[in-house]
Order: C-alpha cells, then sequence, then structure tokens
C-alpha cells in the first residue's frame, strides 16, 4: 500500500512537470509535491524554465516550516550544482524533510548521483526509482542532450495512405485533417526548434509557429537552404527579427545573400557539404545542440527526411496518414532524396503507437538500434 | 431471450458458411442449422460450391424427420429457382419446419425475396434479418457479382512506412514479415483471382498461389501484359496448363506471341486500350466478372493499383505497413502511374481498422463513394 501512495504522489508530480511542456530548455521538465506525515500535500511546484526556481525549491517554499518531517515526492534528482539558481540538494537538506522520493537519478554530469549523496549524508531516507519510466518518456529531449550535447529529433510528416505530401505540382493542402494538424501544434509547442528544407519554405509557405490558443512558447525556426533560394517575401521573413530565426547554408554561400538575410533579422551558419552539394546533417544538429535546442521537429520535405534518416539521426517519426490515395510516380514522397538504395539496407523501425485523429492515423515509430 | 438464442444459432450457421471461403464462386457462402424445439441442434450444413448441395438441404437432410417442427437458420434466403440444383424453398417446405430464421435476402434477381414468399405461402413462419451485417459482410463479392456482373475488387500491397514497394533496382524481398505474408495467403485463399502487371511479375517472378496447409483453393492468376512482355521462364508459366492463367493484353498484341502464350496453356484476352497504351480495367473486370470471379486481388505493382484506383474499380484496400523507411525519389510507390495529378483530387478512403500483425501494421481501408 505505501508503494501506492509514494505513485499516485508521483504521478501528481508528473503532471505539474508538464505544464512547462516546451518552455524549459535547455534544462529538464521537474515536478515536486511535498506530503506531510498524515498524508495531505502541503507542497506543489514545477520548474518553469531556465534561470526560474527549481521545482523543489518552490514546493517547499509553498509547504513551509510544515516541510519538517514531511516526505519530498520530486521528478528528478534534485541537482548539487550551483548553475543559474542555487544547488537544490542543500536546500532540500535544509528543509526538515524526512524522506525523498524522486523518479529517476538526474545523469547531468554535474549531477549524476551527487544530489542524493547530500541528501543521504544528512540522514535522509533516499527512494529512487518510482514511476522512472514515465520520467525518462516525459524527459527523452533532456536526457539526450545532457548526455551527448544533441537535441532529441521527431521527424513528422503528413501523407496520403500511398506515402505522398504533395503532387507533382506540389500542391499539398490539405492531406490531413483539422484534428491532425492541431496534434502538430501540440509537437510544436514540445519542441524547441522546428526545422524545414528551403523546398517546404517555397512550395508551402509555412509560419512555422505554434498556434495553439493562448500564449504558447514559440519554436526556434530552422531552414536548410544550402544554395539560398528562399525569398524576402516568404512568412518565414515577416518575423525574423525575433531572434528565432535561423537559415544553415554552405560554407561556399553567396555573402551578400548571407548579409541580406542577417540584415532581415535571421541567424545565418555556414555548415559543410557533402560531395553532392547536401548540408551535412551532423554538423547542424551539433549546431542545433550547442544552441540548447533540447527536441527538434523536422517538418519536411521528403529529402530532408531522407537526409536526417540517412544520418542516423532521428530519435522518433510521427507521420500523419490521410485515408487519401493520390497516385502518380511523380507525386512527392514523405522520404525522397537519394534513399537507402535496396530494401535490405532499410533503415529498421518499430511501431510504438497508432491512434485515429479524426478521419486520420498517427503512427508513431522509433528507429531500432542495429 | 428468444432474440438472443436465434443470433446464438445464426453464429453457428455463419462459421459454419465460412468454411467454403473462396471455393464457392459464383456462389454464395451459404451456412444452415436446425434446431429442434427443445432447443438441440440436429442438422447442420454449408454449401461446399457450384453443383454441389445448398447448406439448408444438407442440414434438414441431417435432421431427417426430426426436422418436422423444428427451425431452420439459414445465412441467406433459400433459392426459389432451380438452377444447377433443384430450389430449395420448396424442399424446405416439404421438410416440415415450422419456422425459417434468415440473416438476409437473397438480391439475385432469380430470389429476391421469392423464396421467403414460398415458405411464408406454406404456413411457414420466416424471420429475416438476424445478423444480417456480418452475413453481409462474409458475402460481399457475391452481393456485388449477383447485382452488378463484376467482381469485388481487394488492392493490396506491401509498404515501407514511407510508401514504397521497390528499391530503384526493383528489389522488393522481403519488405514485410512471415506474419503479414501469411496473411496474405489467407485473401488469396478467398480470392477468386489474383491479378498482377506485367512488371511485377517480371520483377518478382511471383508464383501468385495460395500456399496455406491443407489443399486451399487456388485462385485464377491473372497478369495484364499489354505489349505481352512476359517471359515463357517465369514460374507463372510452370503451370500455366492448368487452366488457371489468363493474361490481358491489348486488341493490337503480337498475334505470334499470344498463339505462343496459347500453346503454353495460357487463356489471352485482348482488351482495348486508352491513348497512352494502358489496357481499360473497365473491360478487364467485365471479364472477369463474366468468367464468374466474384472476388479479385489485385496485388500491384504501383501502376496497376493506380490504374484500378483511377477507374474506381477498388472495392477495399489493403496496406501491409512494414516499420522501415527505404527513402529514395527515384524508388518505387505502392501506387504510382499517372495518379490523381493534385491532392483536392485525391482518392478519398475511411480507414476500417488497423491491426497489427507481427511488426508489421495491416490497415484496412474502403473507397468513399463521393
Amino acid at each position: 500500500m505505501a508503494k501506492l501512495t509514494d505513485e499516485q504522489f508521483m504521478r501528481e508530480a508528473l503532471a505539474l512537470a508538464q505544464r512547462a511542456r516546451g518552455r524549459t530548455a535547455p534544462n529538464p521538465l521537474v515536478g515536486a509535491v511535498v506530503v506531510a506525515r498524515g498524508g495531505q500535500v502541503i507542497g506543489r511546484g514545477y520548474h518553469h524554465g531556465p534561470g526560474r526556481a527549481h521545482a523543489e525549491i518552490l514546493a517547499l517554499k509553498q509547504a513551509g516550516d510544515a516541510a519538517r518531517g514531511a516526505t519530498l515526492f520530486v521528478t528528478l534528482e534534485p541537482c548539487a550544482h550551483h548553475g543559474r539558481t542555487p544547488a537544490c540538494a542543500p536546500r532540500v537538506v535544509q528543509s526538515g524533510v524526512r524522506r525523498v522520493v524522486a523518479a529517476m537519478s538526474d545523469p547531468n554530469p554535474k549531477v549524476a548521483g551527487r544530489g542524493f549523496e547530500i541528501l543521504k549524508k544528512a540522514g535522509i531516507q533516499v527512494v529512487s526509482g518510482v514511476l522512472e519510466s514515465e520520467a525518462r518518456d516525459m524527459n527523452l529531449p533532456y536526457l539526450k542532450h545532457i548526455t551527448t550535447g544533441l537535441p532529441y529529433i521527431i521527424i513528422k510528416g503528413a501523407m496520403t495512405l500511398d506515402g505522398k505530401i504533395a503532387a507533382p505540382d506540389g500542391s499539398s493542402k490539405w492531406i490531413t485533417s483539422e484534428q491532425a494538424r492541431r496534434d502538430t501544434h501540440e509537437l510544436r509547442r514540445d519542441a524547441d526548434a522546428i526545422l524545414v528544407g528551403a523546398n517546404t519554405l517555397l512550395l508551402d509557405d509555412p509560419g512555422l509557429t505554434c498556434r495553439l490558443p493562448g500564449r504558447p512558447p514559440q519554436p526556434l525556426r530552422v531552414v536548410l537552404d544550402g544554395s539560398l533560394r528562399t525569398r524576402p517575401s516568404l512568412k518565414f521573413f515577416k518575423n525574423a527579427n525575433d531572434g528565432k530565426s535561423l537559415i544553415f547554408t554552405r560554407e561556399d554561400a553567396d555573402q551578400r545573400k548571407i548579409k541580406r538575410l542577417r540584415d532581415a533579422g535571421c541567424s545565418v551558419v555556414q555548415v559543410p557539404a557533402d560531395a553532392q552539394g547536401r548540408l551535412k546533417i551532423k554538423a547542424v544538429i551539433r549546431e542545433l545542440g550547442r544552441r540548447d535546442v533540447m527536441c527538434l521537429l523536422v517538418e519536411g520535405g521528403g529529402a530532408v527526411h531522407d537526409a536526417f534518416f540517412r544520418a542516423r539521426a532521428a530519435d522518433k517519426v510521427v507521420f500523419y496518414v490521410a485515408p487519401k490515395v493520390l497516385g502518380g510516380a511523380h507525386s512527392r514522397s514523405i522520404v525522397s532524396g537519394a534513399g537507402f538504395g535496396s530494401v535490405d539496407k532499410c533503415l529498421g523501425l518499430k511501431f510504438e503507437s497508432v491512434t485515429q485523429l479524426g478521419p486520420d492515423l498517427k503512427i508513431q515509430a522509433v528507429p531500432v538500434r542495429p
């Protein structure tokens, strides 16, 4: 029974954590609740984002003196280092809590068990691993970024049942339903950056914003444009001076064009290209990781998807499938480019889930590491 | 409670009917049980195929004199006409049953309520509509064929998640798993004919047989080969003299080639082509309907699928989706050909079901009539 109760409180902490989805990079989502001996919740908190207080500190502050002898539930090991804010573990000790229940330890090399050590040395009972897999799932982008410096990458696309994203004439609106498109905006809310290729920008002229109600956090907008073909009349450039517009281009790109883009407010980063002139995806994602992008949403088109798949850079695939057949040998495929060349060299995935969104299917899959 | 019992017995009759899947064309699947007043089943039967006894006659024969005063459950209205076998309705009357429960009336213009009339006139209590939708679903091919003369057409394909059926080099083995391929053989068992294009025959050299254990019925094997490019070394021609091999070609096809194919045992039918030299699908399916093909399974490739979709000839779509990405602008798509040209002209479908078969998905959909 005690175990069950631990899980119930941890579930509340996990739910609190998720209120800041899409806002915390490069920090993790963290939630915390303080529970008095009698079982009543006397403090709640979640981390709002970099430079803001950590979840456990907010929850303990709310609990005040009542925290003495209470239990702290927190979705991630309290930090042991002074970063943008002071270390949490010593402050947890000061609060007088008797017991700390964590979902998981923090793989951040600056923490990695040291937070738990501080608590244990102070005589606090420490339990870790309660709802650990839920806590991991929630923080997959943080966990990848903190351990590798690279973003967690979701390849997202909307296609007909026969794998097409556009007709030969480039027309692609709208393949999927309102419901599927709304779901896409939830993916955008959770992402720190959205990336598309220059072709998609030219053909679809997407806003690359999250248009959910309220004031959702707006991701960094990223375009791969090796030969700087994009035009300033595109929506992308309307708000380019918001500090959230980034263009990757080749090292040999036209300096005058680069200057024009920078004058429009865009950041322009030059990266190496392969023999065919395609930007090196690894260089792109390293740069995004350096810029604290924890979660990158790649929204096409087909050649960009292909480049990410062939670079083995995808962590997750989210394809929306409309109940439609477009056909056509010259229609545009959701994954085009050079491809893997033969069936036995395909990238292997594992289906995670299939859900219905209005008339459409949402298929989620993850690459199988060979 | 009486209603519930009717459904239980009808379910048994439906299960019996299905034992003859793939064997009855141009006749329907039909099952029957005879139930004594006390509720015990005293006769069971199902229709084995053309020229064989009808389900209700077999069940009544098994019941013998005990049929007097009993109830006959039958999945389709007893026939009123003397076809390959004598009419059933008068024989049901002779059996002395008190009550007949049917799942549905028979839309065959030679029956269409006349069977029920004969029973009612003889004082038998008649109920129709018990598990009607299950009975319809089981006999969709029969119902289409008897009312239109055309086969019920299933478009079947196996693709990667990105809609590819083969690499640019034509390699396509094996995209899907053993489990999905086994399921394909169940579709083949239920089909009266399997159709592929000449490209698929040349690239994949398929046997086009049902390889389930036991002695499953073998469908008619049909190839669309407008310019007679197929080679006699292909598996298709190994057993071409079994009377179950049919090639459609153009009206202007080379007569010597046609003779060679006929000498090998194939039937060759010439049909009109469009301006691009593509065989007219409507002419193909009319001919197959005339040959008593109730259920046609179209197994690709992409251009053939496209031709059937554009002819609005598909009744059902069954796509097996492997958790793989092939990519490549020049890979072969599950629906290629000319296509519908733009997103707003797509063929509209409705997803019916998604099931997991081993690592793969089986997606079933039906066209939405505009």
